[in-house]
């Protein structure tokens, strides 16, 4: 499987750097490269108690991704699912570690335990003061003694980075970590593996089934489950952390495993306030990539006592951008829909002439319905006709309710009625077309003016120019020649159109999909439409008169 | 393909309220679901420019998430893919627009183009100030006038959001909206297609390419082209960019278009502070997920100018989490490895009674490499003889470049020394113990109390117990009787190490993972080798005269 990576030999120096280059310049890291990669804070002056964490890499943004004031001081990253070596992590504590001391904040695997831990004594060889805090917040496995650090390691960072740069000692940095290590919980909960970098993907996990209780190191989940939907998901990772669940309000970390979309972390989100726990969830950190394992297609949840020290420290600022912030966990604020949807009827009004123009422009458009259904066939999907003859028809029907004496109502009621008619994009055109016109009515515009106003604005909407095959190749010079009366309007719209079926290559619209072979010689329907429109009404009567 | 969905028709609904859930109280949402999804300001009060965006979901967290104080007051969310409608759109904008008016910013696509258009209409039918600016920032299809909308868009909502935040008027954000539409330049990149939801995944892409130039709804890109590595994908990437880049300093925003990993997206931010045109990239915005295509395993890279108005406007507070902030984009800050990390050799100094001790516990252990290989070999992987051995026979090869006079130099080098020569956790955890009895000794503890403040330190590192089936069950007895001498010390270390043949199961180390019926009476290696250890000393003679 393809990924976005040059060689699996470089692929975590080459993304360390990669994050280091948008860093801000408030990061740096260790030279030492391949062996030693240690990320670091580069304002850091020793003056306060250093946090160390780190591991394998795989789980970005941790633990590079959170370091920054008020969270770690440096990360030590190995290469991806493998802890690094002592010397890393003794470079770091060296490199860090001032009078205030050091933290180590390891996750609960054996290999980040001595390593860390080697690392440790040898610093404490050198006379620094080196504290260790192992987080096994995983319950998927309660059997075991030796559960795994998986996301709540996040609080341990979190907490203890908000007490050390308050200023506080060692002794109670460490002991804050320790009594969140003792009081988190998590559990993961997953759709598919992960790809690691080189190796083929497998797929373990069973078709309609989901693993319950997995690490973050592609190992296999405690057990596979059946898998509906989103609520039982929700409702099962919730049944197991409430065995293990401490009476009163708790602080939810929602973490996705690597690929969830956004739009499934915030049902799973959403499922968690639904869940038999919400009640017991005040605040929430995410849902957000935090304690990832690589592209899995999975989320973890992991709580914590709402105390108010941790709330306090949760709550204080950090520079990480990684670190979604602590937010209140509560309910959707909705307010009422705003009057003004549905448009108050105009009062109808009567003007004998106007309603008569308005029955013969729709009887000439359903007339056409045939002719420009076939011209369509040849360009588009063959509707063209039908549309623009619908829209005829329930106009006609709605002349008796239509504001006819006002004309900056009517057109506004004509818009209003297309856009309730008439269908697909040209109903809304239409719509934006004759709206316009009403408002630019409504502002002093003349009868022609104000068509023209409707003109501008669909050209701008719909982004299409004379030129482009559509409609607007008619009604552009139908309009500027309407000063001059009808007869002359049909014959610059007919040599609008007419011009339509020599342009080659159309630029907007549907026939923009259709080859140029195809479209030779064929009049765009809707500025045939416009054509047959003036022409027809230029061989009534009174047009002119009528419309002002 | 199984997704953390309830259904098809409730995934947006549902994604939006759990996004709203922990959006601490600044955020709401219009009544009218399922047909009105819109997000805004809870804390808005109408007295600047209003800023509406948004169009089909599945591009989170784009649009909603891009909405607070700084950038977007409210977001129309479509279903996936689908423009919403221009109900939804009149809803937000009454809603949200005041005197100052409301500047729409739409994507260009005809759906949104025309519906948000429509909405721009009737909305302006009620006195309302309403602009609207189409984003067409894909550079992907030069031949084509109506460039997509792709991830520049968020260039768009950041420069607009400062400007109305910092109390512009209407004309003044529109025409800077405007400004930025016109130099913000995009193209992605992909390596597979996206899920959505309800469907199967179609998968069009060739093994050993990518898609360059694809939009953000599945749609095909322009082209498929060999993939081979990030730096190429990168290349490729900016070359097409380059066609159309203007001179001078830029901003990059690196977009994830939804499951690329952090590691391939820093590693693609690395390629790009490695391309053509890093000495054009001044800063950047990511790499994070901002303009979505659901799952797709891919990226977008958008660039605008970065002219000193655009500067300002993006380095403006804003309040959305989903924005990254603006960073400069650097080299990579490299710091030289501190010093300690190749520890100072000891200065030899001898003490014949310590060195024949020593020898003599080498020797006894590797006399027993067999017999502990053959006992590792029922439980463990059958390497344990050969391990301490190993070690062994470098510890004698060492003896006269060791501190033997200088009992807290003597543990350290000990430590050094395992550290350097032993393999696997059993090295560690020797290497641990030995560096904290040098510790202790070094703080005045004497040579029994400094070996017990060793065997402290990897239980805590180790995390085993006494009856976890380890060597600690043969070496906490035996420190514990070693003031009586080392025959007490051999007889508590032989009767823990048999202890350890009745454990059923193992807690810790290799053998946790072996059967009880495997492990029924048989010895822990480790605990074993404490036990012969203690056994031969005791058989010869002066072994505490010589220790002390």
């Amino acid at each position: 499987m393809a990924q976005f990576f040059n060689s699996r030999e470089t692929v975590v120096v080459d993304a360390i750097d990669g994050f280091l280059r948008g860093a801000g310049g408030r990061l740096a890291r260790l030279d030492g490269y391949p062996h030693i990669k240690v990320v670091f804070r580069a304002d850091w002056d020793k003056s306060k108690v250093a946090l160390v964490s780190g591991g394998g890499s795989g789980h970005e943004p941790a633990h590079a991704g959170f370091v920054g004031q008020g969270m770690l001081t440096a990360a030590v990253c190995g290469d991806v699912f493998a802890s690094p070596s002592v010397d890393a992590v003794l470079a770091a504590i060296l490199t860090v570690t001032g009078k205030a001391g050091c933290l180590l904040i390891v996750k609960n695997y054996t290999g980040d335990r001595l390593n860390f831990g080697l690392a440790a004594e040898r610093a404490r060889a050198f006379g620094l003061n080196v504290n260790m805090v192992i987080v096994d917040d995983d319950i998927a496995l309660p059997d075991l003694p030796q559960a795994r650090g998986v996301a709540g390691t996040l609080f341990v960072h979190k907490v203890a980075g908000a007490l050390a740069e308050a200023g506080q000692d060692l002794d109670a940095v460490t002991a804050a970590a320790q009594q969140v290590v003792g009081s988190v919980i998590s559990i993961g909960m997953s759709l598919g593996t992960c790809t690691i970098p080189g190796s083929p993907r497998e797929e373990r996990i069973k078709p309609g089934h989901a693993e319950l209780g997995l690490g973050i190191h592609g190992e296999a989940g405690v057990e596979q489950v059946v898998y509906t939907d989103a609520k039982s998901a929700m409702a099962m990772v919730v049944e197991r952390l409430s065995r293990s669940l401490r009476p009163g309000p708790h602080v939810a970390l929602l973490n996705n495993l690597g690929s969830t979309t956004p739009l499934e972390m915030s049902t799973l989100a959403e499922q968690l306030a639904r869940s038999a726990i919400a009640d017991q969830i005040k605040w929430v950190v995410g849902p957000a990539a935090m304690m990832t394992s690589l592209d899995m297609h999975g989320f973890s949840l992991s709580l914590m006592p709402a105390t108010k020290e941790f709330e306090s420290a949760l709550l204080a600022p950090a520079a990480p951008f990684a670190w979604p912030r602590l937010e209140a966990f509560g309910k959707v604020e909705v307010y009422p829909l705003p009057d003004g949807l549905s448009p108050i009827q105009p009062m109808p009004a009567a003007h004998p002439a106007r309603r008569e123009l308005l029955r013969k422009c729709c009887e000439i458009l359903i007339a056409q319905e045939a002719a420009l259904n076939a011209l369509d066939a040849r360009a588009g999907d063959g509707d063209t006709g039908t549309t623009l003859a619908t829209a005829a028809r329930a106009l006609i029907s709605a002349l008796d309710r239509l504001p006819l004496a006002d004309l900056t109502q009517l057109y506004r009621a004509v818009g209003m009625e297309l856009s309730q008619t008439m269908g697909g994009s040209s109903g809304v055109l239409l719509a934006i077309f004759f709206t316009a016109a009403g408002d630019a009515s409504a502002s002093g515009k003349d009868w022609i003016g104000s068509l023209t106003a409707g003109l501008n604005r669909i050209r701008q909407v719909g982004g299409a120019e004379p030129g482009d095959r559509t409609m607007i190749d008619a009604l552009v010079p139908a309009l500027e020649a309407l000063p001059n009366g009808v007869t002359a309007a049909a014959k610059a719209a007919r040599k609008g159109a007419d011009f339509t079926g020599t342009i080659k290559r159309a630029k907007a619209g549907r026939a923009s999909y259709i080859s140029e072979e195809q479209l030779q010689n064929v009049n765009d329907p809707g500025a045939e439409a416009v054509a047959l429109l003036f022409e027809n009404l230029s061989s009534g009567a009174g047009a002119r008169h009528a419309a002002e």
